[in-house]
């Protein structure tokens, strides 16, 4: 074994290529044949060469990793555990792997106020995708102006100066809600925050229904959570008895926990109380009843999402785009 | 606005502290007074300093992520989709972030064969947590021999040179098959693939219970996702009838497979085909008929993960541990 440490340049030498060559190979680089990079993998490692990819990142700028920042609330019992975020850093890491990119989990209690700094010029990411716009856009608005790659998830109609991704949210509000109308529902409950971007749109959408038909709105605004639905509904009854005939969940988790406060008192779903949720995770359709709910196309997304953000890493710029939303009708409302 | 670049050694100078104080602020060290962080980060943004992170912890030799590497065995169809491994995901991110570590999700496809120089030697991570034996161990040894801080989700029993943390896998499938012949099976499959290291120990407790039992046992090995569990089950209904009364799944994603074929010709559950799944995700309890279980303690075994990290971190040795496992006893399997 050679003990003296081989330099880029010697190892270059030796293969009778460029060191940049070497160095994109040694780094996978896809720009760089399959079989070239195999080829010189296999040399540097008769070798023994090490390629010290933090000091080449330093020369290059690249990491070759995307930070994904789930952006909770303050105050919020929602957590990486919640499936709906589980399932959508699922999607996303997948579409990273396909271009070469790994991802590096984040959240905007580990970031920090100051993205850029954290992420970006601290070499842990080349760009950054953020999932969900939260109540509060400042973090987001002070990375992008700051000059980040930055995408996001959230409400693709809010205005702003970086790409949003996200389904057209005012649709699915009013598609669920009339869907409850069709079905006979009277006074219907949506449950969730409209102070939140994206369950706002939800909640004008829901309205916008309301407004045609001959029919009562309640809200009761709680956390993204089930154990917060479960609570909020058994109040609502405890304090008012069955005083709805629908409701219009904020997602399918929120859902679920409604329904389980339904089913301890014996209330009929969907003869007496319908239900639509918000997501379709895979538990809307094995729960019992299964639970009739807005699609949102995590997969096409998460593909955008990370082209948007390629684009904007090649000096290119993105516009904000809508993903289509559809319902899945199950056993948890009437036709 | 002061253009001229501060270095570090002027802001130390500026505040009155040492440059590594400096360092380990910008840097989030929990090490320094939050107080004192948040006072020379204030400073360092006045004047308009930014660390360097990536020259930082080339100096430092420290990144503070940590690589989890989802190891899919070649030729699976399963993905970081699956509910269970995001689950698993999920709780390690929440263990790690209580360290103040960050998690850079990778898997066996991206990262290679080489996982010394690709996470380590490349400073893209300290650490290694590895999701998952496989079925050839050869990557992890290979890491482990390089002297990388590794820890393994998977078998504790396994012999190894590295620290294994994961459920009693023996005891789960004995538990499992004791339920189903306590219920009256008489004729159990086992699906699942038992060349795989923690559904082999499973296997192993399903064959040392039926070895009591006047009981037949049958192996329907199957590639670790629903859709193949569903296909296992109808062939075998299709060629071989109704020949069996209770199923041990070797995960809940397997159960509900299982499950989705038997409900699709009304063979009841659990009086005609009793049933029991392993891992107990979200979906086993609200599944119709919910699913018996064996639940693992993903939460317990993350922190010990963690934990075992970073005690080789710091130049401790870390040793295989088991993690209590439990039957959860619901609709699908008879009391």
């Amino acid at each position: 074994m050679n003990n003296k440490q081989l330099k880029l340049a010697d190892l270059a030498k030796l293969a009778g290529v460029s060191t940049s060559t070497v160095s994109r190979a040694l780094n996978d680089n896809p720009l760089i044949k399959k079989e070239t990079r195999d080829k010189l993998k296999q040399l540097a490692k008769q070798h023994n060469f090490s390629l010290n990819t933090a000091a080449s990142r330093l020369r290059s700028q690249k990491t070759n990793v995307v930070a994904v920042i789930i952006n909770f609330d303050s105050g919020t019992e929602q957590s990486i555990n919640d499936p709906f975020l589980l399932k959508v850093v699922g999607e996303i890491n997948l579409a990273l792997n396909k271009q070469g990119l790994e991802l590096l989990l984040s959240n905007s209690f580990m970031a920090g106020d100051d993205w850029a700094n954290y992420f970006i010029n601290s070499r842990r990411a080349d760009g950054i995708i953020v999932v969900g716009q939260g109540k509060d856009p400042a973090n987001i608005e002070a990375a992008a102006n700051a000059g980040v790659p930055l995408v996001v998830w959230g409400d693709p109609k809010t205005p702003s100066n970086y790409p949003i991704v996200g389904s057209d949210n005012f649709v699915g509000g009013r598609l669920a809600t009339e869907h409850l109308l069709a079905g006979g529902a009277k006074n219907i409950v949506f449950l969730g925050d409209p102070g939140h971007a994206e369950i706002g749109e939800r909640y004008r959408g829901y309205l916008a229904a309301l407004n045609t038909a001959n029919a009562r709105s309640q809200v009761v605004s709680i956390d993204i959570t089930s154990r917060a639905a479960y609570h909020g509904i058994n109040q609502l009854l405890v304090t008012q008895g069955l005083c709805f005939d629908g409701i219009m969940a904020c997602s399918d988790m929120v859902a679920l926990g409604a329904m389980k406060a339904l089913k301890e008192r014996y209330i009929s779903i969907p003869n007496d109380v319908a239900l639509v949720g918000f997501d379709d995770i895979a538990m809307a359709d094995i729960s019992h009843p299964s639970l009739s709910s807005i699609k949102q196309n995590t997969q096409r997304a998460s593909v955008l999402l990370v082209e948007k953000l390629l684009a904007q890493l090649q000096g290119q710029s993105a516009e904000s785009q809508v993903v289509e939303i559809e319902l899945i009708y199950r056993q948890s409302s009437k036709g």
